[in-house]
């Protein structure tokens, strides 16, 4: 038995979300399928970093599986991708210790947040960026971001629908830049997140950079845990996993 | 009743091409099934400048249509949008003398083909341009582009399934070049364009641009009136229609 693990990027777009669901296509079913069938029908189980939500791309999302075959390392992500559909693509393949674990052995996240920021929609973006028809305030959205970094209880930055008891979490980096005339990214890179943390962080920001709210309100929206006192959730579109560091 | 045109943008990807055709999904039907609702039923018919094939896109198609609604112009724009689905969007709408015909008053059309080249393949622009795994040679490209302006019978340049008998057509520009460290963009304006033409021609530049082809054999290639002489038909996904001229 090896242990394999591997770097995978999918378009969100058409998929419903991650983690399998009965009767859904999802990304872990079409992989664990192509498994499947390199395995002669036999069910190879992968774990992944964590779920990504519907509408959610990946750039770098990690998953570990074990597998009889041996296979050379090298063949395995030409093998897989000729077996996936078009919007997963498996970048990288490499063996692993047997003690690895893709989601307990997470040491950082990066989730990098896409903003369109001109009049008009632009079709050809639309499932890659969160559109916004006015200008944002990027000196008060960083100023904001600054707030937001270190280890806080980010209970008012959790969907309500959660089990997770601590809501304790460390973001190491938050920035937003303009990355052309019309594209804005919102970087964060944290320990781990709660269930919709990055996308309500983003709504929060957003507010700001559009003058909603005050830089200054953070610390009391922090302090309130409470999801009320934050801004709406961003849309699923705009959001990358970007990279997994172990 | 009065004469109405409009520019419209879509993305190609989930369409069966632009012009109506049973059981599938169109650009044309959305777009006419948008205006039956607002005129309560009616049938409005569209004439655009001319179809586009399965899985290519549009910033600039054009369609005129007439309509006994008294709307402001100003309204139709918004008003169209809010019944389209997200993947057709009406950049502009206005009004026109009754003569005017979308297909028939055509001046110059112009279409960009988009291309990846990078070694790997990259998802996320999988849908809007093609992927060629190596560099190319775009001075050559450039000097075979010169060979294809003016007019010429283009009979090597057009798909064998088609019933146009003058094959006559005129190039008014023809460039390659890069727009980014990984994308390069060819953009061509004629005065109309056969079936097929464009990727065609795009096609037999990529063999240039690869070295499978040499600049100077293009014009033995248009005397030869023969699409057995040209190369392989570029996939529709990189190419768009980018601005019709009246």
């Amino acid at each position: 038995m090896e242990k394999l693990k591997c770097t995978v990027a999918y378009d969100g777009s058409r998929f419903f979300g991650y983690q399998v669901q009965p009767g859904k296509r999802t990304v872990q079913r079409e992989i664990e399928t192509a498994l499947a069938r390199m395995h002669h029908g036999q069910k190879i189980k992968i774990t992944a970093s964590g779920r990504t939500d519907r509408g959610v791309h990946a750039v770098g999302q990690v998953f570990h599986f074990t597998t009889p075959l041996a296979i050379p390392t090298g063949n395995w992500t030409k093998a897989l991708n000729s077996l996936l559909p078009d919007d997963i693509y498996i970048r990288r393949t490499e063996g692993v210790p047997d003690g690895f674990h893709a989601r307990y052995d997470v040491k950082r996240k990066e989730y990098r947040y896409r903003i369109l920021t001109r009049g008009e929609p632009d079709l050809f973006r639309r499932l890659y960026t969160a559109h916004v028809a006015q200008p944002l305030d990027l000196e008060k959205m960083n100023r904001a971001a600054a707030h937001f970094l270190g280890t806080h209880d980010f209970s008012s930055f959790c969907a309500a629908n959660t089990d997770v008891k601590n809501k304790v979490r460390t973001i190491y980096h938050l920035d937003v830049h303009r990355e052309s005339e019309e594209e804005t990214v919102i970087r964060i890179i944290g320990g781990g997140f709660l269930y919709q943390m990055v996308r309500i962080i983003t709504g929060t920001l957003l507010d700001i950079g559009t003058l909603v709210l005050s830089p200054e309100a953070i610390p009391e929206i922090i302090v309130a845990k409470d999801r009320g006192a934050a801004s709406k959730t961003a849309p699923a579109c705009g959001l990358t996993l970007w990279k997994v560091t172990y």
